[in-house]
Order: C-alpha cells, then structure tokens, then sequence
C-alpha cells in the first residue's frame, strides 16, 4: 500500500532546523517535499558542521526524502516558477521572519488567490502576530523565555539548556500537526488555511504540570534536578563505572531493592520505612545509596534489579543509545548512503503505521539537485533552464 | 468553520501524561473525545498533587475538552459497551503496557474486525515491538536511555533530566502525527490502521544533530551547557537579578556588544576579535562578561541590548513566561473555570489555524460525568443505566 501522504506536494522554503524537522516527518511518512533554496549556497546549514567530503552532515541528517530545487525569490523569474508550484502544490512551509513572504509578494493572501486549496504552513520564533513578532528568535533565548530551562537543572543551580534543541524540535512538531489538521478539514471544505506556529508558545505548551502548580502555590517551581520530588528513590546514582537510574516507586520495590543490594538492614530502617519517610529523609537516603551503588558496575547492578522487577536504568551517552537492542529492533538507527558524504547513521521515523509505514528512501539532496526534473515538469525546455541557471535564477 | 478535527470520535483509554496529552491536542482541535475510565478512581493522575478542592490540577491541565466515561473493561457489560462505542468511533487510543489490551480481548486485531475503519493508536515506553516492548517505564527511566541526559547539563557536570516529561510529551506529539496520518490515508482507503509509538524511539528521533556528530566523530557528543560551541558569545550570563541569554553571533554585534556595554577597549583586544579568536579564549572572556553583566538589573541591559539590535533575553521562570506579553498576546495562557476547582490557569493552544482554530470549551471532566449522555445515545435506558453503576460497571 502506498505510504500515508502520498500525493500531498510539499513546497518546502524552511531552513536550518525547526521547519526542515517538520517537512522531514512529512517526507517519511511519503508527502512529495521539494526543498526550495537559494541558489547561492542555499540552506544555511549545508554550512553548518560537522562535514564530510564536504557535506554537511548536520544538513544530511534533516533533508532525506526530500528534493532541491534551487530557486531565486526575489528574480521574476524565480517569483514565476514559484508561483507555478504553488498552483499544484498542497503546501507551502517557511520559517523565515514573519513579513519576508509579504515583502516578496509571496504572503498567504497572494498565494491563497492562485490557489485556495493551499496550506501555508509558518513557523518562527514568536509567531505572526503579537508585540514580538518581528524579532529573530534562536532555539536558547526561546528555550530561556518560555520557562524549561528555570525547570532544568540542581535544585539550587543555574537554569540550564536543554541539549538537544528542544525550542525548534517542537515547534516543528506541532508545526505537522497544524498542517496534517489543515489537510484534514480541506477534505470537508475544499479550502486550505495558514497554520502559524511560534516556538515560544511550542515552550509553554510542553510545561504541563508547572503551569498547573504555578497557578495553585501561587509560586514558580524550581528545577527539579534528577530525581522524582515526591515519589523516593526515584533518582539518578552514578556506579563504578557510569550513571544509572532506580524508581522504586512504592515500598515493595524499595525492600526488594535493600535485599537485592545486601542492606536488608535498611528495610526496618524507620527513616526509610515508606515513601513519605523516604522523601522527607532523602538527604540521608541518598548518600547510603550513593555509596552503595557506586561499588559495582552499572550492567551489574540493571541486571540485579532487572532481575528484582526493580524499575532500573542506564543513563546511556549517545554512542550507547544508537546500538540499544530495542532501539534496533524498532529501527531507530539507520543507514543511509549519500552521494558524496557516504554511508551516513541517523535516526529511523518513531512514528509506526502497520499498513502504510514511513520509509527512508532518498538521500539529502545537493543543492538543485532536482532543478530538471522539476522544471521539465513544468514544461521548461533545455535551453530555457539553462538560461534560467547563467542568469542565476536557478 | 466548524473546528478542523469536528466529527473525529476519538475512544482514548489513556492515563496520566503522554496518551493525554495527546488526545488534549486532538480535543483542542476539535476531535469528540470520550475518555474512558475506570470506575474505581479513574485516570491515576487523578490522584497526583497539587489539589484544589479536592481537584487534581495536573490531572485538570491536560483533559480539558473531553468527556468521561467510567467503565470497567474487565465486566463483560462494559466491554460490551465499549465495542458498541468501538463501532461508530475513528479512533482508539491507549498507553497501558503491550498486551494489556489483547488480555483484555480488545487488541487491534479484535477491534479491527469490528471497525475496519478503526485506527488504533498505542503509546507506551518501550513499543509494541523488540525484546524491551514488556517493560514498565517512566519519563526518567527514558531520558536516560534514549540520550538526551547524556548532552544536557555542564560539560563536567552530571547528565541531568530535562524539567519537562519530555519523553512522555514528544512520545504525545508522534502520537497525534500518527494518528493524523492513519486519518489522512483512511480518506482514500477506507480502512484503519494501528499506529504504534514508543517514548524510547522519539528521543532518537530527536537528538537530531547529535547522532550526526557521533557518526562523523566517532565519539559521543558531550553536554553543552548553555553555551553554543562554535558560536561566541552565545551563552547565558547571571545579571544583578537574575539570568539572561546574549547571542553575539558575528564580529558586529560582538562590537555592539563592547560599545554598549561600555567596553570599547575590548573591541581591539586581539584575544577576542573574531569568532574563531573569541570561542578560543572563552575562558578569559566569560569572566569578563560575566563581571560587566553582573553590575545591572536583567531588563536594563536587555533594553540597552534590544536598542542596539543584539540578540538577546531573559530566562524567564514560570511565573514570568506566563506574564510575557508575546505569550498573552498569542493566547497561549488561558483560564477556565472547574466545576470543583474553580478558575484554573492553563496553556494554550499552540496550533494557530486561520480559519478553523483549535478552541477550549468545556473543563476536565469529573469521573463518570458524561455516563448517562454516552449510554443514552448507545440506547441503554435509565433504569439499564441504574443497574450498570449498581453493578460496578461504570
């Protein structure tokens, strides 16, 4: 069967991280993206290391599945081509500064007219509307205004950054979410719309429970460090050899995990008697744990407490996440040759269909990779795409 | 326009975070969801603090515009009503451990022969699939398996947990993609799908750039900390009453920087005049920074930054982020009014549609409130409906 957005045309102007996440999950799931760049260098990150033979991994790990068309906005030419596009296409995606489209003559009101079927997908920093709209965002100042980073980190510690690029990583989340509900309703309506998604509101949609214990303690909570703050031990310890995570979220697990670590004496401690104890005495709890656990390796210990029926963990650098046996089972890890750069691992597509499953199937593309094709399709001769390319238009 | 998800019915049996937080957003947008639960105490986030009322407001925040069913899916009377809701409903969700539902007799397989036009959509920690798919697992359990620990925090620091259930929220976002997509290909196919995301497989898939580096190194990418690597200063400062982000990305705004600040004989320092000069010599320019920024308030230099055009912010704890006038402006903090709880301060909704927004009507529903109305349009009547809660059915 085919993949789940087959025949949905993507014409993809987002660059960098935020909007080519969002049109990479589209191209897994089987949407046709034509990635349209500047034809002088075109996506700032095929600048962005590290690089091999040249090419940008970082660029390589986020255009699979996807096509280039090298294009010019601002020729008429380029404008002409476009707009061609935009008549068959089912949507458009940009992440530039709100406005830049309007400037090129390119906003929703103007693509809208040539075709009303048309979803315009933007995201940006703060959105398309409000006081803030016109400034440029970076995924650590929105990660630092929108409030995760003063719930990140020691309890009594610097706020800290996520790292991986949290900001930018949701936003292109509902980014796709906005664009599949647009695709939706057009089937009822015939009509599409514009889905405006700012990565700053993306932050406040992901605090969950601290906007909820804000508004009833009146207070803003702290960062909560490593461990759970009410449930005990429910925390991160470091073994001979690395960190690993317990829950032993009740007190069954709690004996277990005194008898399967030889400290059975610790059960009738009154101290540590039940969760309640555990946590108002967690700052005794921790050392004797600490201590404990630091006298033997981290495999050892998991599969003590695997064995227990203990909720236990490692905590895994990236090299170790990537060859986790679920992880390869799941097809997380893949493989991917590209033309120049070579074999190249990135992650697989975490969204599972039993029928219509995503798939891996191009390499990033190099810059107007797809020019011909796309403009023979058009209707281009040669020699006019060879015009367009001396001009620059391409 | 009627909302862009209006007339999806969505049966989600899902508990406290991730499989909420998912059908939240399919609510938001429109989607009828019945929350089914069981009638002893319901959803377990139920009983998770902070309390108004008796109210749990963790539980409040994420189950807005659903209604609630309670049901005991082990009685034979409330499987049989679930199947009769199975049969006219586009979606089931569930997060409990895999094989839960297949004890249950209610796997995919079953209710798909009911309703091929089903979708079934499956969060857990682990997946359906792979040797770990049996395993319990919580939020911190998952983000130190999947990596993202591993690059947050100092580079010589612990590895540290991001503030937010990020596992169990990205895992929500995937969820919804799925569930989106299985909607969009049953248009043409007329036939469901299960869609099958695991928390492990979304925080692969979203340390992006991260697994990049690893490939190309060899070597696993190392906490960041608030600083970019390669760009300087781009970093996090702590000012007379708090912290702030400035991210000079090039020589002009470092020489901006330096001007403002009142420290123009840094502009010709030659350990800081480059990018490549100013990363090299972080070590001697953080202290210096740091010094300068720490004489003044956070929103006297973020005016003088923002006048002379230098990137920049507060890092904003809870309680300001919700007071941010971009934030107010966007909507993204609402308030709306429990039955029990009262007024409760909540997010918004990220997804900004043009013509069919997302909208927040009715409040988290109490345990068991919409019994009578969803039986009754099964066609039980009031004395049926009677004998059913006598029995402990619902």
């Amino acid at each position: 069967m085919e993949k789940a957005l087959q025949g949905v045309r993507v014409l993809d102007l987002t660059r960098v991280l935020a909007g080519p996440y969002a049109s990479m999950i589209l191209g897994d799931l089987g949407a046709d993206v034509i990635k349209i760049e500047h034809p002088d260098g075109g996506d700032d990150s095929r600048g962005y290391g590290p690089f091999v033979n040249g090419e940008s991994v970082y660029f390589i790990s986020l255009n699979r599945n996807k096509k280039s068309l090298s294009l010019n906005l601002k020729s008429p030419e380029g404008k002409e081509i476009f707009l061609k596009l935009v008549k068959k296409a089912d949507v458009v995606m940009e992440n530039f500064r709100p406005g830049t489209m309007e400037k090129l003559g390119l906003g929703y009101g103007e693509l809208e007219k040539i075709n009303p079927r048309l979803i315009y997908a933007a995201s940006s920093g703060f959105g398309h509307t409000g006081p803030y709209s016109q400034k440029a965002a970076y995924d650590l100042i929105i990660q630092a205004m929108g409030g995760i980073m003063s719930l990140t980190g020691e309890p009594d510690g610097p706020p800290t950054r996520t790292g991986a690029s949290i900001a930018d990583i949701t936003s292109g989340l509902f980014t796709v979410i906005g664009i599949m509900a647009a695709l939706h309703k057009r089937k009822e309506t015939g009509r599409g719309q514009k889905v405006d998604v700012a990565m700053l509101d993306c932050q406040l949609a992901i605090l969950e429970n601290a906007i909820a214990r804000l508004a009833v303690t009146g207070e803003s909570p702290k960062p909560t460090g490593n461990r759970h703050p009410s449930i005990t031990p429910f925390a991160v310890f470091r073994a001979a050899d690395g960190y690993l995570v317990v829950a032993a979220g009740n007190d069954q697990l709690w004996q277990k995990w005194c008898r399967v670590v030889g400290r059975e004496d610790l059960v009738e401690d009154p101290r540590f008697k039940t969760n309640a104890d555990r946590t108002e005495h967690w700052d005794e709890l921790e050392p004797i744990m600490s201590e404990v656990i630091g006298k033997q390796r981290v495999d050892d210990w998991l599969n003590l407490f695997e064995e227990a029926g203990i909720p236990s963990g490692p905590i895994n650098d990236v090299a170790k996440a990537v060859e986790h046996p679920q992880v390869l089972a799941r097809d997380m890890v893949v493989y991917q040759d590209h033309p120049v750069a070579g074999r190249i691992m990135m992650p697989g597509i975490p969204v599972k269909l039993s029928k219509t499953p995503g798939s891996i199937e191009t390499p990033a593309p190099l810059l107007g990779e797809h020019n011909r094709v796309i403009l023979r399709e058009l209707g281009y001769t040669e020699t006019e795409i060879e015009r367009l390319k001396e001009k620059g238009v391409i």
